[in-house]
């Protein structure tokens, strides 16, 4: 256990994967741009970095949970950031959604550095992040990823060596597919639902019982009944998601015509200012459309 | 379990079904144009009918489980059609999926003579209908409705009052948009991952483990990666019900952008001559639109 490992970016996700790292016995310093979001660590007496160097030279796994690629860069490359601390033995890895391309760039750039990269994006939203849960694929050097592989242990149920760097984001944005269309169908069906006066709770039970069940029925439905549209994964990530999709396809020839619907919609949610709220809040960009009350 | 029942119908679902309401005690008897498909119930010396209309005569309860309105307007009320059998509290129950207006106006039809009427579509796929596990939404009157109950408890799990006639398929479309679009979500993300050279088993993996899980990707991603397109359920009845939604949809001014290009695709592939295949044969547009061997 004794692999001290720093951590970036302590949003909705982050956050609790931290603290699962921490409950696991690991030496544990964070860091987060946003200082308020550090307090619940400092209250465990959880050392807090006043710089990307700082975690990385405390560290010998750097994990950063942040929004996009350019946040990345930033904590990476940028003043005060991750390779200014770099030391012989480094791994950096990142845990947030970004395309196969980002990764590979990024594994070069930190390797000419002498430190070593993995991607490892995750999938079970901010219950499986709770629960310490979530699906885990990892892309990159086979030995790097089995000296952290006990780190990913304390976030995650299932953990997947993918392959090579970039091999873990494939798999992510695959996934994505499936659950953004599995949340455009939620939302289609309950509008369908509402604007035909059917009994939601009678629909529910249907939906939970038969070939419609989804994981996104189960997390995200109750949701929207009772109201809650604050973000377990908000819905500009999953936007940027689907772009980098969309890129990849184009890149191969592939057409994808569902996806590519459904980034027209979030860009239309996006535009409606709901980028920030989570991915349920799409059926108000329905609701906008047919004047429904939500 | 003294209801007599009539059982019209003896396909993928409908066979499996009727030999449900058999084992659980029901005296029964079965009707089927293509009278090959009796033969499992002859051999167990179940009365085979010679017409819809000797159906009714020897049943209180006439089960209908069939394509399309078409299909149940002739079983109903052509030639040696149930209403020439009918009699004193003689009850059809509408298993298949159709539009709640059809049911409506079958309703209507029926009262007329005497007959009443329950539209009762059912999900949880061919896996269902074998387990006696399906969900069953029932619309038509609630005394009528506590009368069959029992019979709909042979064949399934979940039984779903649904309210006035129609409300059963009312409840159904809106599964079935669900159904469709997460059909759609398995498709576009293994269309990636062939066309990326994604490890398929890693995908599977994460699929059936994080927020992307459905009972679709359960019961159909195993059947098109062992190359199985026998119908569990047909894609020309998806078809059916999705123009069904898109029907009701352009009645109430609700735009479903997601259904309306789902129902394009499953267009094109009655067009390329795959209807009469599963749901999950839709990968093979996919596959032609990419020159990609399934």
């Amino acid at each position: 256990m004794g692999i001290r490992v720093g951590f970036i970016g302590l949003g909705t996700m982050g956050a609790p994967m931290a603290m699962n790292i921490h409950k696991a016995g690991f030496p544990l310093i964070v860091y987060n741009r946003t200082r308020s979001k550090t307090e619940p660590f400092a209250r465990l007496n959880i050392p807090v970095a006043s710089s990307p160097r700082e975690v990385a030279e405390k560290s010998d796994v750097v994990i950063c949970m942040l929004t996009d690629a350019p946040d990345l860069e930033q904590v990476l490359f940028g003043k005060e950031g991750v390779v200014e601390g770099r030391h012989e033995g480094l791994i950096v890895v990142d845990m947030s959604t970004n395309s196969p391309e980002y990764s590979l760039e990024f594994h070069r750039r930190l390797r000419e550095l002498g430190v070593e990269f993995l991607d490892a994006p995750v999938t079970g939203g901010d219950k499986g992040a709770r629960e310490g849960a979530l699906t885990i694929m990892v892309g990159g050097n086979r030995n790097v990823f089995d000296r952290v592989k006990p780190v990913f242990e304390a976030m995650g149920k299932v953990i997947i060596y993918a392959g090579d760097v970039g091999s873990g984001q494939l798999l992510k944005l695959i996934n994505q597919v499936v659950v953004g269309l599995n949340t455009l169908a939620m939302v289609e069906a309950l509008t369908l639902a509402k604007r035909t006066g059917a009994d939601i709770s009678k629909v529910q039970q249907v939906l939970t019982s038969g070939m419609g069940n989804s994981e996104v029925i189960r997390q995200l439905m109750p949701r929207i009944l009772s109201g809650d549209f604050k973000p377990g994964f908000k819905a500009s990530h999953l936007r940027k998601d689907l772009k980098y999709v969309i890129d990849l396809a184009t890149k191969l020839n592939t057409p994808m015509p569902g996806v590519s619907i459904l980034l027209q919609l979030y860009n239309a949610l996006v535009a409606l200012g709901l980028g920030e709220e989570g991915t349920q809040a799409l059926i108000k960009l329905y609701d906008t459309l047919t004047r429904t009350q939500a």
